[in-house]
């Protein structure tokens, strides 16, 4: 069987860069969890030893410290850098954006807002390179009721959608003299969609690898289903049934932002020894 | 009969104050009408010997000149300059805004957007203050096929509608990685209609002065309509009848952005006298 990956699948592009950082690094602490997937922590820790340590105040001395890709406060830094640890900075380019922005415009006396999950990992680092306490808003609605400046500079956790920063980007623009708006929302997920559906029109078959449970990959899976009728989802190759590609000569393969590159290449070996 | 005026009518702030500095500059010329409004432009020739004149390369030496409400090109300001013109800025300080804006941004590498009819005289005036081409859009459609850059400033002509700024917005927040956004839209004409909304909820009768014709008039009566159903629409004096005021006791008045307030003065004299 011949065989067609998606464009962009799985992993995004900061996931991958910290695995591969991770996978150079053996023998080495992250603070918080590398990335937002337990099987592959669980990998990273089993193969490479590289192990999760939750608070900052408990690593000791000079040791290696992998930054998770979510970044981390500024605090915490300082700390590190103060026990003298090696620091190997996996934080995602694109998170890092709106740190800089953060720090740069609250330094030029813009008042911030952040489009974001205050409690997120990602937005409590990016909080924390603002010289002014920031707005951290979630809806339009939180943005409501706080006490506005004329000059206002606005970032957005990178997994949020582009209609609901609109919204808040609007309703600053239509009260304020100024507002900076800086579109730091990453497309990864909308990049997946995007390549299913091109995929799905040119092939017979199409196989999408991910948990059953997981929302990106079932929207995944419709989309394919939506272009190209024989569509299946599979969580790994156990799945595979034969019959399906009886006839077929072409299989395409795409995989939910959750599922690691192994599990992905064992199904796309498979599906092409078929 | 007790007269109540509206928190704000008639001409805008702008207007105004470059009657205020044409009055002030007797003998004095100005490059295109000072204001859009040819009965003022008509009296304060007639008694001021302020006078028009559209060409500035036929303007002579050492002349009186006074800058419009609108604003001029920046080169034929230098030409005015340059023939040795006593000048005297009558420029609206919410025009001078994006004027300086486009120059501010152009030269720190911003792609300029201006909002607005490129025919009008404001917008051509702060189109030469950008050192780059800027795109001169009147509408989102006309944004849609242009090509567009990282970093964006836009700005807006001064009488455009909010809505259709936002729309504009968030077209360039979704495709650019930062748009600054400079909301130089004056308030002017929604004040009025909202301190009509107000006043005509107070009184017993409600007089709109303006022209039957203009737009912004008729949008005033039918707000004050709305609230006080003894609303009457006037272009001067004349049309007042005094049957309308039989039992009243309080009288609110307002006017069209195109009235002038002598007009608006014996209107309001000749009801306190009822």
């Amino acid at each position: 069987m011949q065989v067609k990956m998606a464009k962009n699948y799985g992993f995004c592009f900061g996931v991958k860069r910290a695995i591969e950082i991770a996978q150079k690094n053996k023998d080495s602490l992250t603070l918080g969890s590398l990335i937002h997937n337990p099987k592959e922590i669980k990998r990273l820790e089993q193969d490479y030893n590289v192990r999760v340590q939750e608070d900052v105040n408990t690593i000791e001395p000079h040791k290696k410290v992998i930054i998770r890709t979510h970044g981390i406060p500024k605090n915490d830094l300082s700390k590190l850098k103060d026990k003298g640890a090696q620091i190997i900075d996996a934080t995602c380019p694109y998170v890092i954006k709106p740190q800089q922005i953060v720090e740069k415009m609250s330094a030029k006396g813009y008042q911030i807002v952040i489009f974001g999950d205050a409690n997120h990992p990602e937005v409590k680092g990016v909080i924390s390179y603002s010289s002014t306490p920031p707005l951290v808003v979630n809806s339009l609605e939180e943005l409501q009721t706080q006490k506005l400046g004329k000059k206002i500079a606005l970032v957005s956790q990178t997994t949020k959608q582009t209609p609901k920063l609109l919204e808040i980007a609007s309703f600053l623009i239509a009260r304020c003299a100024e507002v900076r708006i800086f579109n730091t929302i990453c497309n990864a997920t909308f990049d997946n969609q995007e390549a299913v559906r091109e995929l799905s029109q040119e092939v017979d078959i199409m196989v999408i690898v991910g948990g059953k449970t997981s929302s990106n990959t079932k929207q995944l899976f419709h989309i394919a289903k939506e272009f190209c009728s024989d569509s299946y989802l599979v969580e790994d190759f156990n799945d595979l049934n034969p019959e399906w590609f009886s006839g077929k000569k072409l299989c395409g393969i795409s995989a939910g932002a959750s599922t690691p590159d192994w599990i992905i290449e064992k199904v796309r070996v498979q599906i092409s020894q078929i």
